[in-house]
């Protein structure tokens, strides 16, 4: 994972509580302002995540938070998973936005877990990665919520190594990887790791040349895999590239691909295709009013 | 569906676009820049969604675009739903973020549509809503891919439509209904429609006094929502409110919930628990090269 | 009103004391940085509006701040209303945006508040409600202080409530109405409400073919507006539309449109053409030095 | 005045167009998108100012913008002030927040011109200038309505010449001129005027030692000004400081400071008390539709 | 200098920190997160400058500052020049930032320091001044330096002060000066001031005719210098204007512009041409861990 | 290098220019606004860098440019490196914005020319790198500029490549080294190098157990580098790390450190210390003026 400062995600917190909140929330105000103690309550079992974002926003509105869970526990059904205590309307007026974030993070991250739990249950080591396919403008949490369900988030963005695909083979013609090898060595910092994604076994064989830190076979079959598999082992004299196998890999049709050699497999749909987990906030009681505090 | 400058939505799409290039893409740097022709090819059958949006973002980095679509259509495996003409490292460089938008869209869409047309079979007239359920930062896109789909926005956010619910009703206290009528009559403005939630019959009772527009029945069994409908009817002399069901309704359960006199079935599963679908982007061929243009 | 947390007020009234700081205070630096109690006092009487937004401001900068008033308190010449504790330099130059801020909102929320008492005083139960004819940018204060001042805010921007007028229904052609009605049931959300703005009898009869929520009669002379009203009445066989009479209604003529049967009169001048409420800050006395504070 | 790049007023512009249009125009919407022929018309006489700024808002949304008038014409009631081509939904979508800008403008240049002309015809050539008592976040577009109406921006903001308050002195204490004098010179950049606001002549006294190169007269009787203005003559054996008068001058009274030896009468009412001058957007026709435009 | 209060510096810094930190920090994710006592030390001598921004910065990231010096002091090397406090993972992740403007800014104090020493060795009173070659985006701060350092700010920007230069005299032709004379009276504030650039004694004699406050000898050999201060002398009757040199002056040759009757030398690689002044964070040692603090 | 859309830089170098604009540019609205062509031309010789930049702010202001130069070229003393054909002020509002770009970048672009060319003639292959001592808010351009004179960016900030550092160490404790070893196993993605920088041959030791990707000697002596690359090449049986060598490394010295095995050399004074190379703008002359065009 990486550190993030809490100061730097609170500005993004507020505008996504902007986003629900617009000119005002008009069914609060039609409430009393009091001291509150509500709780947030899963619904549904699963993994928890986004805990440590809900403490950050609610902590910049002045609402005090505890819980006895942290960003990758397993919840049942039932379970308490925030405390909150701070005004009624602040808390209801963000209920929302932090139900949001909550019940599709804890959705990728419990999915990411069970095919993770799927992997070490079959005795492997591969390594379960997401894609870029995330929604637009929530990338960071979506990411987050794949390593925290156990996967790896493979590149963040397009700054984040170099990776060769299919459109970019088409526009550098024929004699492609020679002139890839080349200006990699040329044009990439030595900070930054290749990756070079093929699609048939000659492809790969030329990818080779290049000597990538990754190779990804995409849309393999098992057998041509396997294939692939040999092959690397044998062209790579001391250390052979990591093997990245995606495309159309789902829950469903995963074990296929635990093939020994194999190194990482990604699934577009750990982001793009999830089930949210269902939460939800309940008023417990009006606190005795403390010495005036205005909000 | 609401209006909205495509000048400026360019501005919050360039920002999607930000996301994904970080500071600078670093494959598409090792190809050379050159006019290129390049389709997007639906890999599923549904409903396309975002056209309008790829075309404002793609436009706004001078690429040109056509489509035989708009946002709406239905679309069957290999159609090319959209074609590019630009320089090649711009296309590459926004292509994640441009299939990202549409597939999550046109999921969104594809779902709501099937929806609306089971109800249509069905012989009724329900409006399928959505909820606030949505991904923070992404509601706008998520929204107008519902009203695409064939369904109702329901509230946008916090400042649109009074909607008193379970949390607000016990901050009121046992007096609450009366109470809301006053304030409601009071605070909320003659622009705004005014919804109360209620949870069982006896509630539903208290709520009609208020006179609201909308009453949400939360959770009712079918037995319930015809007892409610009932009392509804008996009990508004004039003009009734607008009956609205929610409450776990699913794509599997919805039959039950066809029930003459309920007027919108609302259900959060549109938004947040929705399957992508797919679609890639391929270069088709280096354009002849016209009078010099650097961008 | 509606519910705003105060932390998102935070950003924008900071944005308004950053155009008056621009890159620092030039003549504030000149003076020693002390603690200080500092008084705003009113130099005119009226209805006071903006403390809420002085003291998010003023708490953000660390300067403590008492009341004796809530915004929409009547105030008197000379009357303090608010006391600040801070260094001397940050409330110095804070002072103007505060200042201006009170000055405007004060005007509005006093203007607003005369015109509420006189309905009162006639025994009338019209609603005043102001237009979005406000100043770009500083919208939200000043509907703010329309509903402190007792008023109505009527629609806030272009996505509040459907309103058709003069210019759409040209677009719309001839048979404006019956498309309307159609369109409106199509392509609205049950969650708005519809008004439409006539200019005449015949257009009036047109548009109660459409069922609207609100009716508004632009520019009607008072004999119209008492045609009107009886029109609606006949016409409406359940429940009749709300009206509403706008069109250089100000001050000096509201009297006239005091019409039975009229339920809202909007007004543009509450925004637009009001005199600002003037209010000065004074150091009152250079406080005992508090264990090191550095701002 | 002061040159600003278009495109650097355009980002501001559309942050006020997006304050009308929040998440659509619900009303537009309803309406056929097609090119059209528009006007927008004086409803009052006066001096039009913001035509500029419509112009660049206008361009950037695709609207083609004519006029036969420039910021400081003088208009007359019926005036077609700016001639709009382009689709019916983006002119219905900006209409509101273009009149918004022009009504206030309008208003701040006309009552500026006024007094400027008065000012004329009494054979002075004192200067009127305005304050920083503007609307937070629209001071810009008011300090250049001032000038267009022939009047001073004076500062634009605290960074903008020293200016040297009653409460700055307070805490300077007793010796405060001596002190300033001191401090203007070793801390206030050569490229900066400063000016010095008296109460009463034994300040001005004092304050002539400091050499400023303003005085402004702050709530001085007429004959306190005779008195101050020989004063100020007597002291200054070279040049003698600008002489600036300023509290509660309005156009009522402002006959009563026109006194020679005054340059300038600074008065707040230019921005915070003036009334709007009236437009409306009229649409004329639908114009032949264009070879397929899409926006 | 001018006072910025230090709220409005926040989100500024908190921006640069952005820079560093993109979507988090790899590495300080690996070492524990625990509170910690850190020195940052001076590599080098010189005079401190850019305390004031990194205590803003890290006590906003709830890290606790205190310091032994202040902006201008002089620091030798192995000073510790900041002691900090706080947790781990948070002061490795704002390191660099903080360095950053620490190096920077102390390089330009420094060195504008020496030569402000150097002048007053020589006995002159001649004021160093900055431009506005300065770093993108990083202006106010360099500014800000210059100033500790003991030198002027000049102009901020081009809203700071009518500054004639060579292309706007070519631009105004033959007739320029009386142009600008009447121009610079007609549409320039009073509360500016003006200074004309001249390139030879001809220009010089034209541009005194405008009775400019402040003239700006561009280019001029040591001689052209004696020759254009008594030209300035014997012109203006009252008081002088300012004089001002510049050009290709530096720390090499400034002791040949020391000539009495030169009031500002202005020096572009006071900002453009620095040197930075090199410190380091050190982690001293592991606190006591306090009562749960999670950040 | 990396690709970055034009369109996303315009945004941050209208910022640039808005920094320097302020409120308006007072001086270039004496002049006439007029159609005219001016060149940048080159004060000194070096490496052009910034060109891109330059272009793209000038276009988006409508300011036609032209070039014979490429970021990276050699320019001498009085090249016509920039023409451009637009409205007078706008170009010389944008004057110093865009000379303050190339000034900075093309100071860097030539000193790290200066160092690879160096090296070149040494018969090395070693690379030159930059580190994140950059100015804040301006890195991108910064590093873009290193680049362009043939150096590698290094990490551009902490999202980049694991860098484990002595602070690091320090937090990790005695058995740091097998720590990090499995926690970059685990916790960092397979898409990341790691680096470890060490201050002396011990440690050395211990870094290569973790077998990092890159080892960073930090301040040692040439004999310790020798000795250190022994070590190195006998402890990896396979692929050794990368060897770069840091701390006040300049350009007096470098030659010391081109050590056979030596990978990359990284030197802060890249970006930390240069001297801005210097340039000017100058009106050639008024252009015929075109159809009307107004800005």
């Amino acid at each position: 994972m990486s550190y993030m400062p809490p100061k730097l995600l609170e500005t993004k917190l507020l505008q996504f509580l902007e986003e629900d909140i617009n000119y005002g929330d008009l069914s609060s105000d039609l409430v009393p302002n009091v001291p509150i103690h509500a709780n947030i309550v899963s619904k549904q079992e699963g993994v928890i995540c986004g805990l440590n974002f809900a403490e950050i926003l609610l902590k910049s509105l002045n609402v005090e938070v505890s819980s006895l869970f942290s960003d990758g526990d397993t919840i049942r059904t039932g379970d308490i998973i925030l405390q909150l205590r701070g005004l009624s309307r602040v808390i209801l007026a963000s209920e929302r936005t932090i139900l949001n974030i909550l019940m599709r993070l804890s959705g990728i991250a419990t999915q990411t877990r069970r095919l993770v739990a799927k992997i070490k249950q079959a005795g492997q080591k591969t390594v379960i990665a997401s894609t870029r396919k995330t929604t637009p403008g929530f990338r960071y949490f979506e990411k987050y919520a794949v390593i925290i369900g156990g996967g790896d988030p493979h590149r963040w963005n397009l700054s984040d190594t170099v990776l060769i695909k299919e459109n970019h083979l088409r526009l550098l013609g024929e004699e492609a990887i020679s002139i890839i090898l080349n200006q990699s060595l040329n044009k990439t910092s030595f900070t930054k790791k290749v990756e070079i994604e093929v699609e048939n076994l000659s492809e790969l064989r030329m990818a080779l040349k290049a000597s990538p830190d990754i190779i990804m076979l995409d849309d393999f079959s098992t057998e041509d895999i396997h294939l692939a598999i040999d092959i690397i082992k044998q062209t790579s004299d001391q250390v052979r590239p990591l093997i990245e196998v995606s495309g159309g890999i789902n829950d469903q049709n995963i074990d296929a691909f635990l093939i020994p050699g194999v190194d990482i497999i990604s699934m577009g749909m750990l982001t793009h295709s999830t089930l949210a987990i269902d939460f939800s906030l309940r008023i417990m009681n009006i606190l005795p009013s403390s010495p005036e505090r205005r909000d």
